[in-house]
């Protein structure tokens, strides 16, 4: 499994009038996540990119428990808890606000793009091999 | 059944370097999509706050088909298929481009929280009453 | 001189915890009212990006005298009062609310960058000659 | 004189299609530097609203040098110097990339308001007196 921890503090300019974290900005939040978890894989995203891969989000989703406030220290962790072998990724997180509240839980699936191509593509392999040494 | 119909167009700002619509942006539309359908009850959503009432979201989900570029005029459509009776109000959408291509579907749940007391609490009577002549 | 008036309203996600329309909004706000402004001339920005141009901002400012608020219906006022003969096109901006009220007043300054070479060049011929007819 | 740093990474959906994080993204980072260069005052933004004060921004610029790209570190360096002795804050702002390069300048100038009347006031001897180890 790969498991990462993230923090990040709610901005003003997230908040909406009914003082809540706006509930869209977790896009962005997981966003922040899945970027942190592929790192442990020996990589950045923008790594990715430039080898000739995009990777567009086909799902995802939210369920909320508790909303996160202005200045709130929040907690992102993104797990993979399967080891992808075709060409998605499935994440999936908690957030967790400074007292260690369960806010949401989510999901979010990327697919590959090769960039070539502009088409669905496998995983290549240097990709693959780099999720063995976590399962 | 409620159903609008509600267009916009996708801004720059909202282009993520891959050239599509930020997949978290779409939480946006379909916000706009609903507050255009809720102006088919009768009021707004700004009435709704004012009358002491918050409708924030508890479920958040988008399957993704295809990708909106810049500049593309998108229809949303906000769909309610069943008459709520509860606390929750459950929106389905659909999103298409000019060419009427599906570009994703998705849910927004809301619940009714009492501003007074700050939890949870049914829909009062003026609210469901609204509903009476679409179902 | 080039007048553009565009209308929008403001979204749930684009208020803060003041309740106000978030200050940040406003790049956004303006760069739809320029986008409208740029149709007059026959052409859409996306058409230029087409053609090999890019047109980054290197100048943006406001002035805020009132605040908008969620569901308001803003229109956005676009000049741009003098022919661009350079490298430079400056708009200048007019926010106002439904009741007329000024919101705020700004400028943003756009430069000609050619895509192939990354660098900044003058407005081509087709591009200047589309001003002809409005000053 | 106040001077404060701090760092954050571009993220995905602050880029644009032209491959920048966005222009208007810079009032949210500006905002994240001044929130901690307030910090260093003893108290927070939040505590100044918990405490019955607003502090909309009235004047807002930027100057675009260089664009900063997606998962770049920026140093954001906010400044304020001046000593505030009525009823506005004028920060001014620096970003830098990781190699140093300045990105960018500019200002943001805030205005003190009374919660209770929703009018301008000047900022109370608890707020002044904060800024006397620094001036």
């Amino acid at each position: 499994m790969i498991r990462s921890e993230t923090k990040l503090r709610v901005r003003y300019g997230e908040t909406d009038q009914m003082g809540y974290a706006y509930y869209g900005v977790y896009a962005q939040y997981y966003e922040v996540g899945r970027v942190e978890a592929m790192r442990l894989l020996g990589f950045s995203y923008k790594d990715v990119e430039a080898r000739g891969i995009l990777m567009p989000v086909i799902e995802f989703s939210v369920n909320y428990k508790k909303p996160a406030f202005y200045d709130d220290e929040i907690t992102i962790i993104t797990f993979l808890k399967e080891k992808p072998t075709g060409i998605r990724i499935p994440f999936e997180y908690e957030c967790r606000n400074a007292a260690g509240e369960l806010l949401n839980t989510g999901k979010v699936t990327l697919v590959c793009i090769d960039k070539a191509t502009n088409k669905m593509c496998k995983l290549p392999p240097w990709f693959l091999a780099a999720f063995d040494p976590f399962f």
